[in-house]
């Protein structure tokens, strides 16, 4: 099924074989392995932004709306849209892409929703393979949009080359406490629904904080939209233009991305030994182990230090 | 430094003993290693009690309610609070750990405090090991009190018998958005500070979708509380024991400690093979690849197989 053929087309933005290769990418190793050896060489021209905040901070209104400006400049974009899956509905309990219809009929829009079902830890390394297939179909610009909630999603938002924050006007008491992560990897932040009461407040409150404690090279800008109103969204793509620039000029934008990559690299390197260990250690020893821990008999450290021990006895023995 | 005479003095819950065990678990790993294999056997005998929640939802004050009560029950309580860390402070923002002075002078009470600053990933590793000390030290009851966004704050409140997840009134909104991990991981529900407006609602919409959509063989039990006024307290208590007492007459405290050692050995099996690959794979073959795979040469995929491959030599060359 990968052949030259199925990478031409991959190459010539084919929607269908676009969605196809995502498919692959999300269901199986083997050929989504496959398909990157014949694509990486590919990627890397598109630029990714990462779009990210808490639940109701209005990131799909936002996304539509700085795709929609973008392709008024005739850029292509690609989305990739991560939903939060309850595990009571096993499915988005969100309707958020729903909005999206007046740029999911744009052909030059690539539009595709991740769920956070199942393996958690799997699913930043996924995204990012699919941004991989989208850069490779020539998407201009890629925007992963993610709750900022769980480690994974914050994953995603770090992939990007930029990475934008969105906050609402109510965020302004919590600022202070908020989740350590999201305020690091932010470059540029964003203060949606400014119509709303505490927007200057808290506009005024995370200006302050950022330029008091900030501890990068650069300040993160801070830009007021109302998405739903289409306001301040030129401003916002004006900003993000500014910083890749500025990462261009600095040439940081190709020291971020072999960073990120050695990371990707070495976690990747991770999940094929956890594979490795799966299929090489007997799980009935593992069950052992266990059992003598919990008698008391080993403590945990000791368990997977035999077990580290078994495995490399079974690599010498092989 | 760790003799008989230390272990001893921790089994006796001699408060400078513990405290300098626990520092030696959060500093240095060989040590920490050490430590656990003199003490693990003594682990497994205090209950575990996981307290998590958005920041703001009262976590501090209901775990302080909580400890007073099972004091006044004549049990001991250790507490292990993991604090936001900024990244622009560099210290704990909140000055929870200080409403915690009416306890924190009580002798059958040990605070630790831990921040999440640093390698994120080791947080929940070292939460649980701190747990192990103050297992060994005899208290009865040990809470992990941590907010619950990230990963690794999940990951330790998971580690508890029973956990427990704090609301707001206010979150009577967002709990359909609400982040699936923290609904999958709640025995029990606390809507706290049901004096505000909304708390009734807020009742009604998580109950009803807890029936609706639980999947798991017992609904979450929901509480109101008001901590800062002490209302609630008792009934907590009390369904945090009717909790253990199922646990115990199901089998399933023994079953759920099983699992989650097992998930911890492997957990630190793959911490100890990361440990070596770092040790092993000399860091320029590393930069080679990750240069060549940015260049298009190779897929990151294949760099990190190559660096399987590498690891593997070089063990089996060993």
């Amino acid at each position: 099924m990968i052949d030259e053929n199925f990478i031409k087309k991959i190459r010539e933005q084919d929607r269908k074989t676009v969605s196809r290769a995502i498919t692959l990418i999300e269901s199986s190793n083997g050929s989504a392995n496959q398909l990157l050896k014949f694509l990486y060489k590919f990627t890397g021209n598109a630029y990714r932004i990462g779009i990210t905040g808490p639940p109701g901070a209005g990131k799909s209104t936002l996304t539509n709306q700085l795709t929609s400006y973008y392709r008024s400049l005739g850029k292509t974009v690609g989305i990739i849209a991560v939903d939060p899956t309850s595990p009571f509905s096993g499915g988005a309990l969100l309707g958020d892409r729903i909005r999206m219809s007046d740029i999911g009929c744009d052909t030059g829009v690539f539009i595709r929703s991740m769920a956070t079902r199942g393996s958690l830890g799997g699913l930043s390394k996924k995204a990012v393979e699919v941004a991989d297939i989208l850069d490779a179909a020539k998407y201009d610009i890629i925007i992963f949009e993610t709750v900022g909630v769980g480690q994974s999603e914050l994953d995603i938002a770090k992939a990007a080359d930029t990475t934008v924050v969105i906050l609402v006007p109510e965020s302004g008491d919590s600022i202070q406490a908020m989740k350590a992560g999201l305020m690091e990897i932010a470059d540029i932040f964003v203060i949606n629904k400014c119509d709303r009461q505490g927007a200057d407040t808290t506009y005024t409150a995370l200006t302050t904080i950022l330029h008091l404690y900030n501890r990068k090279e650069r300040v993160p800008e801070v830009v007021k939209t109302i998405a739903s109103e289409n306001k301040g969204i030129v401003e916002l793509a004006e900003e993000i233009d500014k910083h890749r620039q500025l990462l261009i000029e600095t040439n940081k934008l190709e020291s971020n991305r072999t960073k990120k990559l050695k990371e990707r690299i070495l976690e990747n390197l991770n999940y094929l030994i956890n594979e490795e260990i799966s299929e090489i250690i007997e799980s009935s020893y593992v069950d052992e182990l266990v059992a003598m821990t919990l008698q008391g008999k080993l403590s945990y450290v000791e368990a997977s230090e035999l077990l580290l021990k078994n495995y490399k006895q079974r690599l010498r023995g092989k």
